[in-house]
């Protein structure tokens, strides 16, 4: 059985001494072996990324960009390849694996903007001959510590970013489908970043303890759950570490009476369940505002849920896939239980999803939950899984007031054709990232990525022009010239 | 005796249970008393604060920055006024209490550019027919806490930006010279301020850990010792607060043997003595580059210190007045002290200033310390006294090395003619703010001040560009209309 | 009676030579004379300004920034008198020359950011060791050429912005109504501007030729009627000098069948009527879609006009003063009669207003017409007067293929509460100008104004972000420091 | 012989009317022949980049920037073909065109970011409830008119940048050198560019008319000499369309007595013979401040120019090719004769070159004349030749006096180690690039190109930021949304 390694240095490399099982979730088989690193790794890890920094922060902006331009189009040409090992390991379909992939080469495309998106502020004359201006520059090794969701993705929100603002990386993707990321890290020797710069290592705990703890390391990216963000950002900044932490979401869709309930539908469909619904940005809640506006999505989606297939990524028929443990399923079916017991209709049930072929797979089926209430474990809680949740409002103040109350703040949604009803939803509803009849407001890459609330730890949202902020400190340099006589004419006199 | 109040909800109020003597450290004798915030008159003031919110924060930018123009109207009117209550409590002469106030209305003067600082960024055609932009939100309620060093212009560093951007505030200031804070806290009252948006309440820990652990409070600004900086930072951090906290510092200037000395010289007299070294931008340090330089510097300090006086601020003819207490000066002198114990040479001798008429001032004199090295307590910690130290390097990368081997990194500054020294110096400095020929380089308040290593704890640096964004959270909206009939003229047919 | 003078280097001056009537177009009489500069005193004051360039270009951006801080204040304080000579001399009825003053005023708050606005941006390491950055740099001389409907606020566009760059400034304005612009102008001098820096000639097309030929005026900003604004933008860059010149309007509202009328209307009776229809932005077609609109927007607009009221402006109770001169009034009716002749339907009609006590003043009523068509000599032309046309529309695309045909392209804006129409509207419609429910979308002064097609001659927009670019010239800067021994030590040696 | 035809609509097509001959400058025989477009060509492609543009404009700016992505791609795999053929037709030397080739390149990575630059501002609460926002839209159809002396580079300063914008575009290259440009245009279909987005046509003064006519060509860029560049901007003007068009250039180094002779010899050889001195950035005066300093540059400029060696393009070790024509040759010895008959010292006589095997090209040896003054016909005009002049000045501000006085602003440097003589000089220089110790001061792609006085003609500069901002043109929308009641629930009623 292969074992993934960590790639140090440039050079990919394993350590011996522990191992864990990588599953493939559509067979429920362990086909891999990935390399948990032990604390001497982490810090060769470290002191290659160390060694790195000096050269690398001096290398202009520009030069920096153009490893991020070949990058993309290394991305390009191995795309198959790595949406095939995102299947292997993570269960998600081709075309789903190809949208991550994407979604992750774009933030290469916005990095290879960095002579642009570095520039300081100049200001002539503060004073009188004075001057005064500011530069970005690099903060010195950084690491991003990733989830199992999106493995080519959520790596690329950070790196390349990171990378080309002159930092040197550490990446500590998820031991669960640790191949893809691997390989993409690869790629970058291949673009022409030399090594050191971009170091990867496979682990559990311990690796992380000494990330968030070696003086070394100067920042941290994290996206995960609430509680270890919580954790990540506290420690890391107890230890003088600059730290971003995403955590988890509850994603709430309002259906408003005058919306066009065919297209919410469609969109809700791939919202909802796409991608089994471990997405941060998944929608898991609708609240349709009236009744007559839930009676109707109720039984839309019903209809609509009829034509969605889960099955083992290697079919590009299926619309979704597995979960990614059999741990997680068992986790994901407790919470419809649950929502059952304390009250909830469950409408479309998909607890036990018949995969032929694949019966051991991870799989839950597409369910739809009417009648949730705020009370409901499966309401206060991120499932992470294909279910949606229907609840239902008298008015848009009460549906507002649903999502400002819950913990998370991630992203939320409106239908509706009225311009003054999403106007007043996107002003003041407390979410950091809001779509009108848009279901995943995901920010595309020029912009930032970020929820509110306990959706994310930190002060400066994801990539994008936050990103850039996030990965340079500012120094400011003002400046006077004090006459030398040059100018004037002195120093003729001097060579003599 | 005057019992200095807080500023609550647009009244000016006292606690009775607790107060604390405030000094004229001039005289040396208690001329008011502070009222010491109950934790009932803090989460009083919160509740005015959270009250006041939501209209201020629905109050176009342009308005609030009207707001603004009428408050640098207004301080600049009472600018003596305010001198002389700094003067009185804090001690620095007229003159440098009106450069304090001088850089505290430039904060002002920033604020009124609000409605161009807070433009989000519009995206058309993210997709197709779909559109993304970022607007950048209040915070809420937020906080101040500030020093005594400087009254009027550290908190002008907070509360004008954080207003104009539409949060609401709460100002601790420094419980040694709480009058002038107060008295232009009224003033925003009387330029069209609503009650509530803008509070003080004076006091010591007890309000301090309400602002800290209070869930209202969503940002914490702090300038002070590193120590506290610290615990500000961790504590607000883990109760969920957004904290930019600012400690100590070490400000060393290079001057190399191509400077031209005189220019040098009467520099570092104001960047060594102002404000009696009390300024977390104070130059402390000067790293004299070949002995020649040194002993050159040594020789015109000498000369120049001799018209230096130290005396009672209320003589416009004093170069510096006291150190705030008594304990302070105590102190300062116990660090010349330790200074000559362990091998420094004391060029100028400040410990026992004759300053008639003031004995029981707690004055220091200009002190001038030759042959520092890394090693002495007076080098490794923060004086905030009038005490310069000389130490001596045969190279610019050994002087460059001493301030980035330095536990801070607040300010920096080399005096050089030579256009390469002064590029490598500020490329390669681990110093936030760094001076070319300018020895006290503060940024100006177009620009952000901060400082890097542990003289700063956050991303963001303060005021500035920087100030805009840490008291404002980034909303990301993306937004896509479907047809609704209306323009393709379905609709003709429907009210009937 | 009073002769209207030059402001020239800080003194108020008359040229004896020539003079030209003022009228008060409320009574019709001519109150005053206004001066009519010759070449040679155009020429003294581009001297002047001249001379005041060097010294103020050096001047720091805050300080230039403060004289507009100071003079805001004083617009404020000396509010009511300038919209008594307003309303003396061009009609407008004292709220609206509030309203104007007003809206000049914002564009000075604008510039009190100019330390921000000014900002280069500073790329480190463009190459090795190599770095480049942008200063915007005033351009020297430059003049503004304002017509007579915005006394204030016009000029107030150009003079804040320019002179705050570092510009110095020549104004000519209307020499209809020249007393508030010179009130303003002289208001600079006690603001603290250095005499020279702004100077104003009143005058006609011998004062223009000189400013647009003489070689010493680097920028001509002008505001008028297409055919003036052509010549003016051709003949200036035919001399070498940067130019924007706005010209003529034609600003229609769509009225959609899902527009709220009552509000339509309230919007439309400002929009069309206020200041008698002499605004480049006055709303002054409305297509109805859908004849059910076009029938019920006739009868509310109908109704809603009984209450405007036409007088004279020292009555604050009127809606709307007069028309500039005899002659325009005269126009105005004959546009109004040729609509009738081709075939128009007269709804309102306000050829022969009844103003009691002012019989010679130069008034026309608010007047409504139906049935207008593309042919119409009316519909072609900028009537300029209180006239608001209808025009019928099937669908909305008939209604913008209207809008996108017409010559000019100022402003527009469409009524409807669907969001999908708002956006294809505001996506594809020809104008530079655009208001979703807001019948007069000049853009606030933090952003730029300016009109398409024929109505803007220039590659910037006026005022705000573009305005700063237009004033200003950008200088690149590519710097290199050859080493050159300092920092290495090599100049230990040279002074022995 | 072949007959370099035109791009229109993703065809390369020719016209038979009329050719003109193409040279290879090495060998001076004419190898190709050029279609000159008849004005039903250019109205073919006008009518192709006319269709293309409703769905360029409304493909999403990341989707017009991967397009930017792979011809980026494409310009490297085929950069030896492109060099070649710049080479045979223009002369350069294979470095030489290598360089021109990547500083094109440079221009289609900027425009690789067109989602972050164009980017739109955006106001909430410009007023209660209503927001503003600007839009930069592309122009429509614009044209490019490019010279001879950078086939590929100055192209591609303009179409990459005003295709990613969102424009159609039609380029009319160099009629002397063709092919690469032509070459270029094509790869770009092979990125995947749909046709007529991109054009190209050949010709002379007939082609150009058209270009400049035709109401549907919405802006012209202009890279040329400054008599036609005038010429093209007035009429550009006057024909309602945008216009930017770069004029010649003399640009002149000063060389301080304290500049580093030796790397100051070293640079001006590169700047002032490469390309044969054909670059409008060449490097054709020098000024040396003091006697010493120009005598020791004479001299070592002198002993320098031994090791250069002109030749045939095709041989890599020479150090620049011939000029472009036999006319243009002998014009350049003209003005070497004239510089001698006025009294000028010819130090390094090029006029006979010796070029074994290529005694037919149109060669001219690197030039050194010293004791040009300001009254030569060689000093006043741009020579475009591998002719370097040097000056004699006493003290800088002479030196600096003379180029300010001079007609043209393009580029200048200083040679100097002292900071305070290279702030005077980049502050005070009536350039639009200044290099300090960088002689050929070209910003780089993301700034932007342009020079002052007669070197520029129009208001921005061109690539870079400002030219962003000369390809699109600014919509400001404004919007409020009434309520319709959808949100109150109203609208609960309204179906039935």
């Amino acid at each position: 059985m292969t074992t993934v390694g960590h790639l140090i240095n440039g050079e990919t490399i394993t350590d011996n001494a522990r191992t864990q099982d990588v599953y493939n979730p559509s067979t429920g088989k362990a086909t891999k072996k990935v390399a948990l690193a032990s604390v001497e790794t982490v810090e060769k890890a470290i002191a290659a990324a160390q060694a790195a920094f000096p050269e690398w922060r001096n290398t202009p902006p520009i030069k920096r960009a153009r490893v991020m331009f070949r990058f993309k189009e290394l991305l390009e040409q191995n795309a198959d390849h790595i949406c095939k090992l995102i299947g292997e390991e993570h269960g998600k379909i081709s075309h789903d694996a190809a949208g991550e992939l994407q979604r992750g080469i774009e933030n290469v495309e916005f990095a290879c903007g960095a002579p642009e998106l570095l520039k300081g502020e100049h200001s002539k004359n503060v004073g009188p001959n004075i001057d005064s201006w500011s530069e970005f520059q690099p903060l010195g090794v950084v690491a991003g510590i990733t989830p199992f969701n999106f493995p080519a993705m959520v790596p690329m929100w950070m790196f390349p970013l990171a990378i080309v603002c002159g930092n040197t990386f550490i990446l500590k993707p998820s031991e669960r489908d640790p191949s893809s990321t691997l390989y993409i890290a690869q790629l970058l020797k291949e673009a022409g970043l030399p090594d050191g710069v971009m170091n990867v290592v496979n682990g559990d705990k311990e690796s992380v303890d000494v990330l968030l703890s070696d003086e070394r390391i100067k920042a941290v990216s994290f996206v995960g759950s609430t509680p270890i963000a919580e954790h990540i950002y506290a420690t890391a900044n107890a230890n003088g570490k600059r730290c971003q932490a995403l955590g988890g979401a509850k994603n709430h869709a309002i259906v408003m009476p005058d919306a066009d309930i065919d297209n919410a539908v469609n969109q809700l469909l791939g919202a909802a369940f796409g991608s089994s619904g471990e997405r941060c940005m998944a929608l898991s809640v609708v609240v349709a505002v009236g009744d007559e506006a839930a009676d109707t999505l109720i039984a839309k989606m019903q209809e609509g849920m009829k034509g969605l297939s889960v099955g083992a990524f290697s079919d590009p028929s299926n619309d979704f896939g597995p979960v990614i443990t059999q741990q997680h399923k068992e986790k994901v079916i407790g919470y419809i239980n649950s929502a059952e017991e304390q009250g909830a209709k469950i409408v479309v049930d998909g607890r036990k999803p018949n995969v032929e072929g694949y019966e051991d797979g991870f799989f839950v089926g597409a369910t739809l939950i009417d009648n949730v209430t705020q009370e409901m474990e499966s309401y206060k809680a991120e499932i992470f899984g294909p279910v949606l949740q229907v609840m239902r409002a008298k008015t848009m103040e009460e549906a507002m007031k649903l999502i400002n109350d819950h913990e998370y703040g991630n992203g939320t949604c409106i239908f509706t054709r009225d311009g003054e009803a999403a106007r007043f939803f996107s002003d003041n509803i407390q979410v950091g990232m809001v779509g009108i009849n848009v279901p995943l407001p995901v920010p595309v890459a020029y912009h930032s990525f970020g929820g509110w609330k306990r959706s994310l730890f930190g002060d400066l949202h994801a990539y994008g022009p936050d990103g850039v902020r996030f990965y340079t400190k500012r120094k400011t340099i003002t400046q006077r010239w004090p006459s030398s006589g040059v100018r004037e004419g002195i120093s003729f006199a001097f060579p003599s």
